[in-house]
């Protein structure tokens, strides 16, 4: 099913085409534009909310820069589904998101136009420098660099590292800071009160008023003092919102801040721009979910709302699979207010994620107890680190492919100092629809070489709770990762028990080969051994539970009693899981054969997870074929000993 | 040996002692310890400059505090052996980095004082801020907590993080802004100039005269209107330095700048800032080297200088092994120089390790291809990214134990884009005596499991030489690394050489096992293979050069004719070079006996290298000692098949 576009909308297949439009068509093309977002979300799903509140920068940016030659980055890139529209990507907009489709974020291997490929966040102003520095080192001196980046992303600390580079540089780079006080919930911090601040001129209407008071006071002179004053109000105003703003602080010429949604200033101010050389910051001030009332009234829902219907505004419900299982995210959510409630120590840090990791139950039952610190992983980590040194047990949840960028805090600051920081990696494995950038691959491989560190992976609901009890009570470091979405225990809740550190258990007893499992993927291996039973193949499953460290006697066993072996992860196969059981077979002397089955080490792009799942060969039936290869295959030519 | 405290100095054991002295004394104490420092350092070396810049802040913390209840974090931590010889170290700090010695840096393990592990930058604002915000949940109101970080460190994007979270905090928390201008190189940036700006005055002297040149041109009242404009300035002053000051807009009260060696004055401030609840800055300014002329003027060289006279100042030449290896930093400088005269997309980029890194030949050769961008290692790689998309090719130098602060954005922004930066991670492997937070012990496991990425690291000088050519000429993300300290070859400058991308190189034939190696540590197989020739036992050796992509068609040699192998690397057990060899090997259907040499799973100390080898058991003798013992054993009970 395709959406229709509007009548100058569907004229346009390329910027070029955009350009051909007089600047007071704009208005029409801006709602056109949005319509066509309003009408594909509500079909397809996908995100929502960021998308319409840049529709007229988007175009204003088209409109006046010379796309593709000027680099343009959308910081995160879920706001870039007008980008995507107005550069070629119209027609076959319907297959966004979907395996084999469209990207849901910018991407260099799809378009000319998409200059670099984002999906986390805080990158934009790093890359937007490279890209002038290496123009100013060409001699290309009027080509435009622009990185769009949101007041939410401005808060992780790369951001601040690259302005504090780009101040010094003497680079075409346009910063445009696109102000809608939201990430995926609204954000908090420091720099979020500074701008607003700015755009409601606290700063300088205090210093006015103090100045006007002191210098009401003044009589001697016999005149009205405050006429001098209002002289002196311009040369306040312009030195505090030039010289003494935050970004000029750091040489970076601040101009705003502007009305984001109106377009036709929008292309005069950018225009002007253009001939100011220098690193420069544009303040727009935008509404998320822009011209969309439900979603402009409640912006973390219809931040991605999946389809709805875009009358009423009614969002769709996915059909439950009777009874439902709970998202992993929920049970984890729940489970920390339980442990909370019996266990004073405890306190729960989120780094901008508290609807995503559902952290929010947590900050509404004990709200002093619960730490939403930003868009700032690596402050997250270090900032649990001096809570653990006091004596609290934090639960630090970031999701496995954001953890990447706290990783050396996870080493140096918690796993050195052997400090009992309680990790817990949501959307592990792959993340589905959102692709590459989004993927938790990587954390087993990453993680199970720290020292110190306890790494798990629950196989369900009930695994997940226990986990998170057990490490409550663990002296150290210890990290639970677990996927985006349901689990598969309806009758979730049920009592804590404490796991032993490094305990696997037996899920199913067998005799022709065995298979070890870690994490929710472990469901597969329940369907495959089913099915291989109807076969007559009788496959034991071990649900191994942790990675580090290994169940050894429960390996002694597997590797005793059998001589085929299949692991299954999902997460990389170079270091991952798989590794750490071949590592312990071979330095224990033992030489069964094993077939490893996972992520292989090539990038995987975005689909359903269980199409991502069968692609790299670990769905059910991807396990029943391994199973069965691996008996009929007997000793290989390359066999010897 | 040890050094003699002064008269005073030696009446202090803990910070309780020297609350005994009177407050005019303390000049004289901060004499006896800088003296001591000194003392210390020209005989036993160490870090220098940092510490005795700090003489006075640490002298006056202590007096004030009330540590260890107080929680003082010194950031980076190279500059706190003032603190250490203040809280119950002096005596043995003779053994200060040696082997089995005291800590170069703050240690929880080491000392209560030590309230936060550091090493790397930018830590101490997150770490004391989770600790401020669990003594407002356990109510201890009055408790302080202090973190020291220099203006270099400030540029590192986590404490920006920090900042934005302690800004809308309510917590006890000092921030002691140490601005020396300095990190081991001249800081760069734009917050530089900015700090720079505020301790001149700068900005609030452009203001003024701009208001005051506005002013005097207003005659129509008859009067000079200057007299109105004195009573103003201060109005905008205070405005100025207070509500608009970068800090200030973090919403952090800005203090300062005071003098960093006025141990009095710094007194008084430290106590009235303890009765000024809410986060809060202190920005100090001190001189890097302070009371040692040679050090204050050449600030990079006396970062850690070595042994030197203190007399004279002259620095201690190592006597030379003769003739002399070159270290390995130095090769990939003057190779960059090398490379960079024949191909101009070649660009060198350095986060704040320009003499570290030997990138200082490249800056001084090329210095509009060259970018230092201060202390932001995830900024250096996404900014090195940037640089790619345009056709050019950076070399990226980062040490291996800061790259895992980048980590996110070596994946994200380089590996998923396929694109061709060259990263040299020096320092790779054992870092010696900067011990546990230094050590570049996991990168060959977290690289080897990123897609597209190729993981090699070079046995002598020549290897990296070759190795870094055929980065330059590969269209990819490529890394190499190599270990802190001298190379193996005086003549090592030949002619550069092509190494077909995952091509290993045969070093020695033999026939009753074999041994891989990666990297420097190969020569120790070399110096292994001869000692047990003697003994009849003959070791072929390969250096693989490549742990990703693997030399496959020498695995199936290796394989098919030896069934006892070593593996060995400067790096973790888990999940490294070892590992991708048993890998390879099981999905190959090889069963050889394997023993892979490398760092365990646990915490190493600091010492020599060769002491940190020897103790993991990877240095020559126990190259042979493993060998021995392989052929030694027969087939174990364990084994089956």
């Amino acid at each position: 099913m395709q959406v229709e576009p509007g009548i100058l909308l569907r004229e346009i297949h390329t910027p070029d085409d955009l350009k051909n439009f007089s600047k007071d068509q704009l208005v029409q093309i801006c709602d056109e534009l949005r319509q066509f977002i309003i009408d594909h979300v509500s079909v397809f799903g996908g995100h929502f909310g960021a998308g319409l509140g840049v529709v007229e920068l988007t175009v204003a940016l088209h409109y006046v820069l010379n796309t593709p030659d000027d680099q343009l980055i959308w910081d995160v890139g879920h706001q870039a589904y007008g980008h995507k529209i107005l550069t070629g990507r119209r027609e076959a907009f319907h297959t966004n998101r979907l395996y084999k489709g469209l990207s849901g974020f910018p991407k260099r291997k799809e378009s000319p136009y998409d200059a670099f490929g984002v999906g986390h966040s805080s990158t934009s102003i790093s890359a937007a420098l490279g890209m002038a520095m290496a123009s100013k080192y060409k001699g290309a001196d009027k080509r435009q660099h622009v990185a769009v980046i949101g007041d939410g992303a401005m808060t992780g600390g790369m951001a601040f590292e690259a302005m504090n580079h780009a101040g010094v540089s003497d680079t075409n780079l346009l910063i445009i800071l696109n102000d809608n006080c939201m990430s995926i919930d609204p954000n908090v911090g420091a720099l979020k009160d500074y701008l607003t601040d700015i755009t409601t001129s606290h700063t300088y209407n205090k210093v006015r008023d103090e100045v006007w008071s002191l210098l009401g006071k003044i009589s001697k002179f016999g005149f009205s003092a405050q006429e001098v004053v209002s002289k002196v109000e311009g040369a306040i105003k312009s030195t505090l919102l030039k010289q003494s703003n935050l970004f000029e602080s750091l040489n970076l010429r601040y101009f705003g801040p502007v009305d984001g949604h109106d377009v036709n200033h929008l292309v005069e101010v950018l225009n002007d721009l253009k001939d100011i050389p220098g690193p420069k910051i544009l303040h727009c001030i935008t509404v998320k979910g822009k011209g969309f009332a439900p979603a402009e009234k409640d912006q973390t829902k219809w931040h991605a709302p999946g389809k709805f219907d875009k009358i009423t505004g009614e969002i769709a419900k996915k059909i439950p699979t009777s009874p439902q299982a709970p998202k992993y995210q929920d049970v984890f959510g729940h489970t920390l207010v339980e442990l909370a409630g019996e266990n004073e120590k405890i306190v729960g840090v989120t780094p901008a994620m508290p609807s995503g990791s559902s952290m929010n139950f947590m900050m509404k039952a004990y709200p002093d107890r619960s730490f939403d610190v930003g868009i700032a992983e690596q402050h997250a980590v270090t900032f649990s680190a001096g809570l653990a040194t006091q004596g609290l047990t934090p639960f630090c949840n970031i999701y496995s492919t954001f953890m990447q960028r706290a990783y050396d805090q996870v080493i140096h600051d918690v796993c050195l100092q052997d400090l009992p920081v309680v990790f817990c990696l949501d959307r592990a494995g792959f993340a589905g629809a959102d692709g590459p950038t989004h993927h938790g691959a990587y954390d087993l491989a990453f993680f199970r070489c720290l020292p110190n560190l306890v790494v798990s992976a629950p196989m369900n609901e009930e695994e997940l709770r226990n986990l998170m009890f057990s490490a409550s009570e663990h002296n150290g470091p210890y990290s639970i990762r677990y996927p985006r979405g349901q689990g598969v225990m309806p009758d979730w809740k049920q009592a804590l028990r404490k796991i032993p550190t490094g305990q696997g258990r037996i899920v199913r007893e067998g005799k022709d080969l065995a298979i070890l499992s870690i994490g929710h993927v472990g469901n597969y291996a329940v369907e495959a051994a089913e099915k291989l039973q109807k076969n007559g193949i009788d496959m034991a499953h071990y649900d191994m539970r942790f990675v580090k460290p290994l169940d050894e006697s429960m390996l002694h066993e597997v590797f005793t009693k059998f001589d085929k072996v299949i692991t299954i992860e999902d997460g990389c196969l170079m270091g991952g899981f798989g590794s750490a059981i071949l590592e312990w077979m071979v330095d224990h002397n033992y030489q069964s054969r094993v077939k490893r089955l996972g992520i292989p080490d090539e990038v995987i792009e975005h689909g359903e997870q269980i199409e991502l799942h069968r692609e790299c060969g670990f769905d059910p039936e991807g396990i029943v074929s391994a199973a069965k290869e691996m008996l009929g295959t007997t000793v290989s030519e390359n066999l010897k000993f």
